[in-house]
């Protein structure tokens, strides 16, 4: 429809990157644009952390599954959840900070979300590719440890960004007539739109892989919610002062 | 640096509109743009509620806290996170759905943001201009029975969009050294940072308002965190199979 929304639909998750640095300028830019994201009542909860130091980037690969390029990719950012800045200064105004609410933990994982996807666009937009990295959450005690995280900040996500060394094909979505409703959430329990993305999916994998990989969308998320994951973080949330009352 | 990163740090919330509607077509293709975004493991945990009707948008201005632009605004939607979708594929799959856990939630709310925020870029290059709606977490069951969510659905955010009819101005930010940090958490008691921009946004509201608003950051952060913040969140998320353990 114009440039910009082609750029959003152009976007792919990049794990291979060439050897060039992200330059500083670049990087600031970067971060500036997340700041411009909306703001749930200005809170601004995002923080982040450039890690350059190649020793901390090797355990980061390790603390997050293995995943080479966390250290391999041209920079890389940890988004962190951030009340402690608020509890600051509230303090400063003699207030006494709220501590474990729910909301705020949306509140400022919201934010956060808000602002690295900005970053995102930006990045793209300055011809970077991009891969976020759930993964810091398989060991969020031992990310926070390592950046030295105060209490009230977790760390939401990692963001690789390199210029790209590979270039994937689009990966198909979920129908807009599954996602997009009218009014209600009409016909709750109607799967013809995820029957007809498994189907979809699937010859996209087998395309993609020459046949090997032969999954669908529905196989793949039983393996996700079909089972705990990562069950520390609520153990782990609370010790980082997010109790969810 | 760019167009695209003009456009990103060029972004106000609007909250005045022009009488034009917002068309299908623009509605489709912002949606789509959100759909491009990000999503971990490729849930797609996002489900939009397009809501047209006069009467119940005026119902969410009330739940919304007596927020007059969502029902004036060209179009008005809500971004549910959705893991009933993905609960019914598990099934598909002969998986049973493990529920509750905190980092499905985490999962869940992220999803929602990267796109929600890929559909607020894709307004604004349109043309658009948006406002964010938290309030719906004022009255989240009200609203979750006004929109006939599914249990594992939970709203976490609103979205105005239509023509703007007014021009703000830019709101300054936290200055970037207070949120881009280097290797580690740095000085994590220093407020400088805080200080120099209460100043900052305090001479903004005096300026924007003829002197009438004389407040800064930190106290308006004090009035956020400073005491308990929608406190029903936690029950009513138990109550829609988002227990947090």
């Amino acid at each position: 429809m114009n440039d910009v929304t082609e750029l959003l639909k152009s976007h792919r998750s990049i794990r291979k990157f060439t050897d060039q640095a992200v330059s500083d300028e670049l990087i600031n830019e970067i971060v500036a644009c997340g700041q411009a994201a909306a703001s749930s009542s200005n809170v601004q909860a995002t923080t982040v952390i450039r890690v350059r130091d190649n020793d901390k980037r090797k355990q980061l690969v390790d603390l997050a599954g293995g995943q080479p390029y966390v250290a391999s990719a041209g920079a890389f950012l940890v988004f962190c959840a951030d009340l402690h800045r608020s509890k600051l200064a509230c303090e400063l105004q003699g207030g006494d900070f709220s501590e474990g609410m729910t909301e705020h933990f949306i509140i400022a994982t919201v934010d956060v979300a808000l602002a690295a996807q900005n970053c995102v666009i930006a990045a793209e937009s300055l011809g970077l590719g991009i891969c976020y990295i759930g993964g810091l959450r398989n060991n969020p005690q031992e990310v926070s440890e390592l950046l030295e995280l105060p209490d009230q900040v977790y760390p939401v996500f990692g963001l690789c960004l390199g210029y790209p060394d590979q270039d994937p094909q689009l990966k198909p979505r979920l129908p807009i007539s599954t996602v997009l409703k009218e009014e209600v959430y009409q016909n709750p329990s109607d799967l013809s739109g995820v029957k007809a993305y498994d189907e979809h999916i699937r010859a996209y994998y087998k395309a993609r892989t020459g046949g090997k990989k032969d999954s669908c969308w529905s196989e793949e998320i039983r393996a996700l919610v079909g089972k705990e994951s990562r069950p520390h973080m609520r153990d782990f949330l609370a010790k980082r002062g997010f109790t969810m009352r």
